[in-house]
């Protein structure tokens, strides 16, 4: 199967998903043993924007073990002090004569599908805005559960935070929608809650939700909790962020089999005593975002 | 032939050049058959006290084609609080222990001299003040000329832009002024016009020039186009800009086989719809920056 | 003799010493016949929370001449803006996913044993806080007294500037009292003197010192300088400097086979006129951190 640029979550579907997953079992069993591949003359870029240490040195190892090379710019700046709305695409138009996959974090929504319709080579959204896209984080999401599970069907998830503009959490939904059976409760304040938008292609594609308001209601029956963080000062009751966290009250009343999920960093809303926990699986959902870019960049690499 | 350091462009006779040129052609067969040379143990340390994506990345990644490993500082910081004059120095003999060749941008005018005298090994000037020098970008504009023009005697070239601090057009003239018949045309306001200690040099070695004030007047008659920008604020005449653009009309007066160049970023002086113009030079000039920089490491690396 | 993590030099007892000064021997061989070792499979991550280009590229150089890889950050943030104090454990716990080694310079004393307390891999110490460690520093100014003079024993070191909160004097002064019949001066001026828990810890070992003011005094009889910077403001008597600088008359007065050292940057502590001096071994001494820190990187690597 032949991907040229990975833009958004939802360019995947269901035969491509499975087709990724298998190759990133295969990347597990690479790194597992120490070698590397036959990349070593190709060069990744990556070119962010925005500063994210945690994905940039998540692709770049992949890269690395892949056996490729990486030329990498942690704060890329205009090339001029003249910022001008057609520098993105001059700048992925050069970058893509030097290199032959371009990792990107952008800061404004669609910055990866503009630099994906000027691109010599392949383009990875490396999160592109607040409400934009970061389809590898949702990707990985994806992968730890499956692993976990076999299979993404029939499964109950809740999805807990910001969720109004919280990009891993819609993309998320949007994948799971695409596997049968699935039931998704959204616990937010009501004033952060899943937006019209997504809900309406959930309706759309029949699937089963609901919308929740304190995490007490549907944590005994939920098979995943994918937590995320609320800003302070989002929140219009202050005292209320027990209802949408987790700690050791919460892992007592939780299935014994429930994964619990956070694509990280973390603040109050997931308390350490969790981490010893064989249900907490957010660090072993970063190091799955390792073996799954590895296999997306072999995809586009290998198209 | 040896070269030590790349420290300004005059530095480089015509045999120099027409050797560089030639090694830059096998270097575009090295990267077209994607293989690498022989550099694996080699160490390139860009050192850029001054960001510049752009041409960061693009040595970088000719170090990496030719097979070689890359330490780099997108933002050289002075090692402590108190700058003092001897710091560059310093920093330079330290690095020199850790590299094979040293890519050095400073912010003041002649750091690339003060680094050379004191370093271990090579250093390449990679821009060093406003005023001051970019070698690599004046051999890489000179290379792409030469590429296509098979020769560079007898061609006529308009200079565009902000000619009396542009370093880029400032070091291109120099070299240009060593082949034979060459003519120049320099476009510019009055208060931006090249300044006389090149003019000087011109008429010295009995180079034609004229200084003009719209394009205009030359647009039919030139062979090269070197276009450079014009920062705003800089120039008297608020509305004079469309005086040294390039768009579409008169993309319809120039020569069918002109060459329209620009060492980019761009603003308004240049615009889009020049893009899909076959006489458009502008990216495959970045691109041969990196044969050019992978041609001028084996020269220095090799001696 | 295996070592898990690199916190602090005193952890280095003299036979660990012995064994990292025998590896680093065999380090300078490999830089000098060109070859690099068999490391091509494994990735250092550097993780400097405040820039050090210095101290980065070394150890930066020292993976690529062991033949590793290296994912790098230059100023690594925090990843979202709720700066937390558990960041840094979930940093480690996620970068220790994507590399096999984890370089680490932080802003607060005890960071690294923090790193180290929840790594999977192993953590080098790379400098955490001012009155923190910088562990390599004070190796590999052990190691350039250690090759000159074959031994460490019945040494005069004289200890000058701002010694109160010389993480570098201080480590280094830990280190030396581990070896017979050494004797320190520490110069200084009162009020930035040697703090009381080193001296103690020097007279519970027995070792020799003295509290000195005025450079002048000991100069003649000493066989290593280690001289580090006082920063303006920090003397109450702003016209001293004089007492705690090395330049041409101090030079005349010292033993013939003396050594200067300094960690660098300088300012006017260290006159310029001293670099042509053969007891000049300030770039020595960093040109050996390459070999020290890949002997160090070998160390945790093998084990």
């Amino acid at each position: 199967m032949k991907i040229r640029h990975v833009v958004e979550a939802q360019q995947f579907t269901v035969p491509m998903l499975m087709e990724l997953f298998e190759r990133t079992r295969r990347m597990e069993c690479v790194v597992a043993r120490g070698g590397t591949l036959d990349y070593q003359n190709r060069i990744m870029a990556s070119l962010f924007y925005q500063p994210s240490t945690r994905t940039r040195c998540s692709f770049e190892a992949a890269m690395y073990r892949l056996g490729g090379r990486v030329v990498s710019t942690e704060h890329a700046r205009i090339f001029s002090s003249e910022v001008q709305g057609e520098q993105l695409e001059d700048t992925i138009r050069i970058i893509s004569g030097y290199s032959d996959v371009i990792v990107l974090r952008h800061s404004e929504v669609g910055g990866a599908a503009r630099a994906a319709a000027v691109s010599g080579v392949p383009v990875i959204n490396a999160g592109d805005g607040n409400g934009g896209q970061h389809p590898t984080q949702a990707l990985l999401d994806l992968y730890t559960i499956f692993r976990e599970r076999r299979s993404l069907d029939g499964l109950t998830i809740a999805m807990i935070g910001e969720l109004d503009i919280g990009r891993t959490a819609r993309s998320l939904t949007q994948l799971l929608s695409k596997f049968d059976r699935v039931k998704l409760h959204f616990v937010s304040p009501p004033e952060l809650q899943m937006k019209e938008d997504i809900l309406n292609e959930l309706e759309e594609r029949d699937v089963w939700y609901s919308v929740e308001s304190d995490v007490e209601r549907i944590i005994g029956s939920v098979d995943v909790i994918y937590l995320t963080q609320i800003r302070p000062g989002r929140m219009s009751d202050q005292q209320g962020h027990s209802k949408f966290s987790i700690g050791r009250a919460e892992l007592a009343r939780m299935k014994p089999n429930a994964m619990i999920m956070h694509p990280l960093p973390r603040t109050i809303e997931l308390d350490k005593s969790v981490d010893g926990d064989p249900r907490a699986f957010y660090f072993q959902q970063d190091r799955n975002g390792l073996y799954v870019r590895m296999a997306l960049l072999t995809m586009v690499l290998d198209s």
